[in-house]
């Protein structure tokens, strides 16, 4: 009889974002004229850039004639895409990239999980807490962990405390890990690390043969020149970091589906370089990404293309600091929201983050994220993102400030 | 120290259609002025409709404006586009199919390769030979198969042959499997199964607790309305069969990339739905098929989107009749090619699949697929296919026609 994969059975059943929108619904349901605004899920809202749609408008036409008609691509992304990605992403900030070590893909959430296939499944895991719930469930599900603990957390793996304390930057740890997923500027917590920090991790890393699992897809955010954009800014780093990008978050593309990850071939583990084990992945798993989109994904980089989309993200960047200006105004304790999307607050009165979510919904109809949600030392603080409108963003403040807390 | 999925290095180096675009390549690199006709790889060449096209430059503009933006989707597919599925793929061939069991995809390929991950890696595999080397790849990686053999099968998997005496159909072993995966109108050798060898492959599902993974992405290829288009037209599937489809075929989107899976919600092994535990695969390792694609696929439905990619599928379905013909005329045997756009024949003179590919490439510039590359039971065969013009696939003929065999 066929079986399932038990490791399933280890995971809540539910997905955070997913609980998230229910408790939303509901509330909606019981009272329908309700004026909610959404800081939550980190989703982009504004449209996408002319240059994107153009280019992908031309591209569909395209498709349409006999002479433009693409099928199958290459499964890695099409060369027009790898080698813009090489010469703007790292070439211009001084980093050697060979287009063949890019992959490209329909998004970082698909890279992050997908990882996992080419990595024995006795590596021992290191995750931060708080943190992105993919590298825990895709870990969870190939069979890296132990039992679900009482606390939600998993036996075997190691968590990774990002805290005030360590400026939400954890040290590398003492023990031998072999996997260690690190995401800056950082989901949730919308803090960055500096160049020292990761110098350590990369030092760890080629000590202990482990592998940095680095996902930098809110890179566009980071607005100090001193602070790395990419792992491979690290020296070393091409010989132990896999990278994950995505133009989510950097151009609107939660809808339009594009990422890329990037695999060194100086990275090689008993003779077998890991950059031929994604590739073999890829090609066999994956079919390329759609021909449209790659073309959108490479208008990105034309010069209207930059200027556009980079007008979008300061926008956001000013979100941000509209959110983190009036809370600390208000006496919240905030983190964040400076080189990221993302503000990091500490819930009032000791509040738990899900009490904090309920209370927000229900006061003053603002949806954010618990914090609790990624990992237990997230409990007590919450998430919210500047991906709202600018006006939106300021009602919220103001719906923020009437509450007497 | 990190370790690789060893799995992996069972697994050849390269995909067989790697190997055929590297030979081709150097041949024309040797002949730079010869005219190579393509009817090797499955892939299309018609461009997309205009019914297609239309609605994705629509979805485009949506995509540049603040009403029409659409960030994150559903996972599992905008309902506009699961909606139709069940109406036109299933409800109007009277199968009852719910929204929520069916799950849009980047494409068959994807899933037929990441439906792995929700089965133990302890099931025992049952594979056709020849057969599409995905479904082998996939379990040789994720830990199904023993050891490579000389002769490029594995340990642990049941093959079954797929030969002339069997009319490429084969009937379920007397053993116990757990997986079986089936592929009609089957890739490679073009042939279909009765209705009557899918009413025996159901019943010893159900008596074996046994899962069927069932192909059917050429299913639009069909001429015969008795012969079922869908696993779900036999009686009993709904408990025991996850099916794949694409649009690659069907419309033309082997470079648009879309396709769904169908997980019945009746397919429960020790109380756990199929459904439930595809959906987490999905929810967390997956974020959605791009808005403007989806509508692509959603415009297939539609009056003019029918008509358009009808008359594109005949169109080959002649070419297929074309190559049959002119084949047969010449003394080939050939298999296939009335219900799907693959003509398998048997190569002459006994020459191996290798040896006629070379044969082909070299005398008339004919490039095919060697049937030995999907599995050893397609040794002394190979593969033609209908997706190149009229026009060059009336000049192959005549090329093929030229050889004096």
């Amino acid at each position: 009889m066929a079986e399932i994969n038990e490791n399933f059975l280890k995971l809540k059943s539910s997905y955070l974002f997913s609980t998230i929108a229910k408790k939303v619904n509901e509330y909606v349901e019981s009272n329908p004229n309700c004026n909610i605004i959404k800081l939550g899920i980190g989703d982009v809202t504004k449209p996408l850039v002319p240059a994107v749609v153009e280019a992908m408008k031309k591209a569909c036409d395209e498709m349409g004639t006999s002479e433009g008609f693409h099928g199958y691509g290459p499964e890695q992304g099409y060369s027009f895409l790898r080698e813009k990605i090489v010469e703007f992403d790292y070439k211009k900030r001084g980093i050697e990239i060979d287009a063949s070590e890019i992959f490209v893909s329909d998004g970082a959430k698909s890279d992050c999980g997908n990882i996992v296939d080419i990595f024995s499944e006795k590596n021992k895991v290191a995750i931060c807490d708080p943190v992105y719930p993919v590298y825990v469930d895709t870990n969870v599900m190939s069979g890296r962990s132990g039992a679900g603990l009482e606390d939600g957390r998993f036996e075997n793996f190691l968590y990774l405390p990002c805290t005030k304390e360590n400026n939400f930057s954890p040290l590398p740890p003492k023990e031998k890990v072999d996997l260690v997923y690190l995401c800056y500027p950082n989901n949730p917590t919308g803090e960055v690390a500096s160049r020292e920090i990761l110098e350590k991790w990369i030092k760890y890393a080629l000590e202990m043969g482990a592998i940095i699992l680095y996902d930098g897809a809110y890179e566009a955010f980071v607005q100090d020149e001193k602070i790395p954009r990419s792992i491979y800014e690290i020296d070393g780093a091409k010989k132990c970091a896999i990278e994950f990008r995505s133009y989510s978050k950097t151009a609107g593309f939660t809808g339009t589906r594009c990422g890329y990850t990037v695999v060194p071939k100086d990275i090689v583990i008993d003779g077998t370089t890991l950059n031929s084990l994604w590739n073999r992945r890829q090609t066999t798993k994956f079919n390329g990404v759609s021909y449209i989109v790659q073309k959108g994904a490479e208008a990105v980089y034309s010069e209207e293309g930059q200027k556009e989309i980079l007008a979008n993200i300061k926008d956001y960047q000013e979100n941000a600091k509209i959110i983190k200006d009036s809370l600390e105004k208000l006496g919240y304790e905030c983190f964040g929201g400076i080189h990221s999307p993302y503000v990091w607050l500490k819930t009032p009165k000791n509040m738990s983050s899900w009490e904090f979510f309920d209370y927000l919904l229900t006061k003053v109809q603002i949806v954010g994220t618990p914090g609790s949600g990624f990992g237990i030392m997230g409990e007590g603080y919450f998430r919210l993102t500047a991906f709202n409108t600018k006006e939106k963003t300021i009602e919220a403040m103001a719906r923020m400030a009437s509450l007497k807390i």
